[in-house]
């Protein structure tokens, strides 16, 4: 099969000017198929707060009602998505900007109420990735925004994490994927206070080792936890750093 | 060639909810292939007067300044189109929404600046239809928002109707195509005073006839040039009518 890279980074990244277009220079170099899935956090929360409508959010995720999901429908799926699009068309990448209800590609559940409402947020139910695939066999780059439909007429909110794992697995039946979580360090660091100190390769008996350690904790849990189940959902590879490194090739390889 | 019907909605359709699910109901009725290009400008409006951006009309144009093209990116690319994709979703149409910059679509130049600067608007130099056309022949329904790109990391607000004109000539290649001008009337009217007093068909010698005798004026002379520009340049059919018509077959066609 064929190489594909999925890249996702998160808001911080594509929210400022400078950081967005070093990112895109890179990813523009990165050779083979590839696909990008982003954030935009902060500026929902921005253009919110603009707006007059409060940013409510509980242990860092945010409670999307009903004037908060248009905000995140128009910045998500509008503002950042077709900002990257016409950033990387000036690069020569023909990018389509996409959201789960954009040809069915990512179908969710409204998370449902326990303690807590969370509102309009989707749980992936359903990647259909085949006129995905079609689209990037013909040259087209995917850019993903983290919104998701529910097949009833509702967008939802929907966490880019979620959505770069599961659309990693769903491509992995078309391609050979290599999928690439950007965030704030260029690793798993070994000393979280030695910018340098990236593992180079975890594995389940590693990733257990550093649990127990608490060299891995917090929020790193998930997404290695989320790095496993697209391994073992055919995935090829999984790496974690920095937006910096992608070309480079450097971070932490999560592997099984 | 096999039938594909545009259809261009203005944005007081496609805003208010009871009107838009009344438009989506008719258009998954439409046989064949189709595609949709829809306005947003009142939405627009109302955002940028919450966000406390001035909206600037120069003889009903708007004025695109950078933070206007902010806000349209937002509304017409996001909050609008991702909300009717929703919806034809939920009808079990294969939608997809696209602005000018996904797949490269509709690249643009920004209007030079003559007497009046209208700032980030694009005036269309070329639709690359053929990756549109294949998706259509998946199945899948573009949803068009009116804006496009520079080809130089620029969004461009550009107006539906042009979108909707440049679009049909460049799909004529593919299909056999029938442009669907909605406006507020039942069709080109004999008497604006009468509801019911459609012309049915106009030709060009009719056209200048009723020019000549100011039955015709306004702002339905250059939709009616755009008319004859699409027929001479492919398109099978134009029909000016009422989004209620569409389905119904009613309105006014433009013939050569």
């Amino acid at each position: 099969m064929e190489k594909l890279t999925l890249v996702k980074v998160g808001g911080k990244i594509v929210e400022e000017n400078d950081s967005l277009q070093t990112l895109l220079n890179d990813f523009m170099m990165l050779d083979g198929y590839k696909v990008l899935v982003h954030g935009g956090g902060r500026s929902a929360t921005k253009i919110a707060t603009r707006l007059g409508i409060e940013s409510k959010m509980i242990d860092g995720r945010r409670v999307t009602d009903e004037d908060m999901l248009n905000v995140v429908t128009m910045v998500y799926g509008g503002l950042v998505n077709k900002k990257i699009v016409a950033a990387l068309q000036a690069r020569g990448v023909n990018a389509v900007g996409l959201t789960g209800a954009d040809m069915n590609i990512i179908q969710s559940v409204k998370r449902p109420v326990k303690e807590i409402d969370y509102g309009f947020v989707g749980d992936v139910e359903k990647v259909n990735a085949q006129l995905l695939s079609l689209l990037i066999q013909q040259g087209i780059v995917p850019v993903l925004a983290p919104l998701t439909h529910d097949g009833q007429g509702n967008m939802l909110n929907t966490n880019a994490d979620t959505i770069a794992g599961e659309t990693a697995k769903a491509l992995s039946s078309f391609f050979d994927v290599t999928l690439i979580y950007c965030f704030e360090k260029k690793g798993v660091l070994m000393d979280e206070n030695q910018e340098d100190s990236v593992i180079e390769t975890i594995n389940r008996p590693d990733y257990e080792k550093y649990v127990a350690q608490k060299v891995i904790q917090g929020g790193m849990i998930p997404k290695i936890e989320n790095a496993f189940q697209a391994l073992n959902a055919g995935v090829s590879k999984v790496i974690i750093t920095e937006a910096s490194q992608v070309l480079k090739g450097g971070g932490t390889s999560i592997v099984l």
